[in-house]
């Protein structure tokens, strides 16, 4: 249904609209003068939610998330370069994560920018390193044709970052017109020129199938399972996953550690590895002395489908090549609860809370760094659930894309693992999160350190550390205390040390309509 | 003296030891892993104060307060380009303060960063937008000379930002080499040659002498009270001021109004307008019908001296040409006390408290958007303070500037003056000021709405705004509740509804060693 009409429209207008027929009905703002246009037509036209935020960085994140779940982009509505600015280290995790996000910045009207007044700034140059588009609309009259073009960017497989500047004489002058949705390109193929040497590559111990994208979800991991059956291949995924389907009678897949000697002896055994959506593996960091790429010197590596082209046909392929389709897949999950766990809160003991309390059909958020690492092995055999990580590495995405997923999914619990260091950097996601009453149960696992970084510190060739370089890295002066910033933002929340009362309070919270926090201290 | 000497040093230390000799020793940081040799070398090199922060956009905002008030820069240290992008508008308000701040951004080492790993970005593509001065150290070797540099451009009048990235891998060889200071750069002349003409142009009210940057320090105010008394021009300074002295004894100025139909009002008397350490008075956004050049039509406008040159030297030749040297200076403020006002909190009434209670030497941090608006002529007649505004406009620059200005002085009082939306962008440094135990009393001003926005919607020109726009606006659902907020933090706090009860919880915050927040419920 078109939302177009003959009636005479400002640029704003005719941006809505434009955006509601190109199927966007998202937007996470945070809006200044420069939008107040678009935050009129959010009135005059109907049928676009619009979500608030108290910094940007939320609602970029929220749309990462969003996309991740709804497989459809958002819109964010900043203000401005430094609004654009707070949003753009979640950007830059959502182009990681291959994420389509259609951000509108607002920018001063095109004769005001010349002035250079306060907030003038260079926003194309500000955009430019998380966008795969970025454009600025120049009038009225294209400020629908624009619109319709970020969209078609944005829908890019995997998906990417548009960025469209909006100055505020586009938005406010008559004359927008509504330009119809631009469909989306298909998948490129995948490089069917490797397949022969792939399907030959896939066999015995010694090959890996690596996978990634959209090679996750629960369709795929069976045709991987299927071929992994059939040929003895290793099935693995990236450490970091845009979106992960998991639980009982999907096939049990699991992740390169982050660990940089971890992965080397993972991957150290293959001499053979097919990447379907996936990239070869390399270091987080750089460490010295030690190798950036994991994999095994002269280890085969076939890049068979990048995470961009198409995943599906390239399983498909791989499938039928090994005469695999009827074979049953290997490593299907079977339910497994784990034992009650007692005492104090530790790793495991929150592993075995998780795997006992994720409900069926939940989204699991983790960003719970060194906490976390215990958490996958074990949650393998819970209900069938999603499993979201960072892929871009900057800290402070968990709040915000939980928001996203909860938006997309709101007959699913959102269960959003997240370390104290970490929770911080986007806090102010809690009051959205109460504002729009979304069902997040949010743990912050509370060691009260940077302590990804400790060990960081030794990894690098740091032996020396003295106590000002070990007070860079502790949160424990003075200490958060989670419980009341969750009420001060609206947020129902309780404080638990030991598993027992961890499981529990998991269970009020997926029984608690609205968000609900658990600070778990270790 | 220098720190310099024969001992091996690795990148990191040659960098923190060049940073010291240069004059900088201060950090604010919230580092990763590619910044763990320079956070460990803050143990083996002594003198460089490091303060933590939770997230990036604290450490550039507290930087630029730092540079208010000290006089020189301080550095940040910030973990590659999501770090850096945190960090970014408060980076972008201190290049128009014109403050200069070192950033020393993390990268990947050299050859990892082709590898494009998750943390990977355009890191100088980051920094573009808000530097002055951007530059990728290339080996161990040259990091000490880079910083010299680096500090040098930051030196650069009034204040520049420069952005140092350091790979890794810099940091870790060994080589590190400590590089002398660089000396600062003298300001550049005035506009020598307008000096006769600007000169002829101040004779009567209609005429202006318009100041800015250093201008509004208390010696160069009495020098332009002074010709203001002789000539009879008016005086007057830029809405937004980076710092600006102020009270008994010191020559009054005002600023020119933020709203733009005041502003026009204000300005429309001058036909001749001379500019020190000013720009031309230009509105903040552009509205549909309105002039953005504030000043009337025909008006003549000479720019004597521009904020990065000789300011000093311009007032001078000024107060010589109009023979102003022996006469009293105009508009010197007298003590006021403003009567005790009583009864329910408006701005009005908050602005006779705030005159009341500004103790000696404070340093007004002022961030108080719409209620703040009224607190500027009442507060003329406070015993001496320094008053500083946000000159990028970007808002969430209050709470991390005060860190700054507490840390440069830390034998002054700091009274921050933050609306509740404003607060909530960077409402993580208040555990930064519990950490420190800064001197620093926070009262924000909670009308639970962007109520600037509810006047900009009229503005630019939408009158029919509905449910929906106003929504977007409004900062009430949940209620923020900033007492539970700031004890979360480690700040105490207290909540007040009337003018009395603010008195009495300013003269206790004042009378509190360390952070001390007042929510002022409007």
């Amino acid at each position: 249904m078109s939302t177009s009409d003959d009636t005479p429209m400002n640029g704003a207008e005719s941006l809505v609209k434009t955006l509601l027929d190109s199927g966007l009905d998202t937007c996470f703002t945070n809006p200044g003068t420069s939008e107040m246009h678009f935050v009129a037509a959010l009135d005059h036209v109907p049928g676009m939610r619009s979500i608030l935020v108290l910094q940007e960085g939320v609602a970029t994140g929220a749309a990462d998330g969003y996309f991740r779940l709804a497989g459809k982009p958002a819109c964010t509505l900043l203000h401005l370069g430094p609004g654009l600015a707070n949003g753009l280290s979640n950007l830059h995790n959502a182009k990681k994560a291959g994420s389509g996000v259609v951000n509108i910045v607002g920018e001063h009207a095109v004769s005001h920018i010349e002035l250079d007044a306060p907030l003038t700034s260079d926003i194309e140059g500000v955009a430019g390193p998380v966008s795969h588009w970025v454009h600025t609309s120049l009038s009225a009259t294209e400020v629908g044709a624009d619109a319709a073009k970020a969209v078609h960017a944005a829908n890019v497989a995997p998906g990417q970052v548009a960025t469209l500047m909006l100055p505020s004489d586009t938005a406010w002058n008559e004359g927008g017109i509504v330009a119809p949705p631009i469909p989306a390109d298909p998948r490129p193929a995948y490089d069917e020129a490797a397949l022969e040497s792939a399907i030959a590559a896939l066999s015995g111990p010694e090959s890996l199938l690596l996978l990634g994208g959209a090679a996750l979800d629960e369709a795929s991991l069976k045709t991987a399972g299927r071929i992994a059956a059939k040929t003895g291949c290793a099935l693995l995924c990236e450490w970091s996953n845009s979106r992960l389907e998991r639980g009982v009678g999907r096939v049990i897949i699991n992740r390169v550690p982050y660990p940089i000697d971890q992965a080397l002896k993972t991957l150290e055994p293959f001499k053979r590895i097919v990447l379907v959506g996936a990239r070869a593996p390399i270091g987080f960091f750089a460490y010295p002395g030690k190798p950036a790429i994991l994999t095994a010197p002269g280890t085969e590596i076939i890049d068979l489908c990048k995470t961009s082209q198409n995943i599906t046909s390239a399983l498909a392929g791989l499938c039928d090549g090994a005469d695999a389709k009827d074979t049953a897949p290997a490593n299907v999950a079977d339910a497994v609860v784990p034992d009650k766990p007692t005492g104090p809160l530790d790793p495991d003991g929150i592993a075995a809370v998780l795997g006992r309390t994720i409900p069926e059909n939940a989204i699991v958020v983790d960003e719970a760094i060194t906490t976390g690492r215990a958490f996958f092995p074990i949650t393998a055999g819970a209900p069938k659930h999603t499993w979201l990580n960072n892929c871009g590495g900057s800290i402070g995405y968990g709040l915000p894309v939980s928001i996203g997923a909860a938006v997309a999914c709101p007959d699913r619990k959102v269960l959003a693992l997240v370390g104290d260091g970490s929770a911080m950097y986007t806090i102010q996601a809690l009051w959205t999160m109460a504002r729009e009453q979304l069902d997040v149960t949010i743990i912050i696992f509370a060691n009260r350190v940077y302590k990804i970084l400790r060990g960081e510190l030794t990894n690098v060739g740091v032996s020396n550390a003295g106590p000002k370089a070990m007070d860079m890295l502790s949160l424990d002066r003075p200490t958060l205390k989670f419980v009341e910033m969750a009420r001060s933002m609206g947020v129902e929340a309780t404080q638990v040390t030991d598993c027992e009362a961890l499981e529990l309070a998991i269970e009020t919270g997926l029984a608690t309509q609205g968000p609900y926090l658990i600070e778990a201290v270790l």
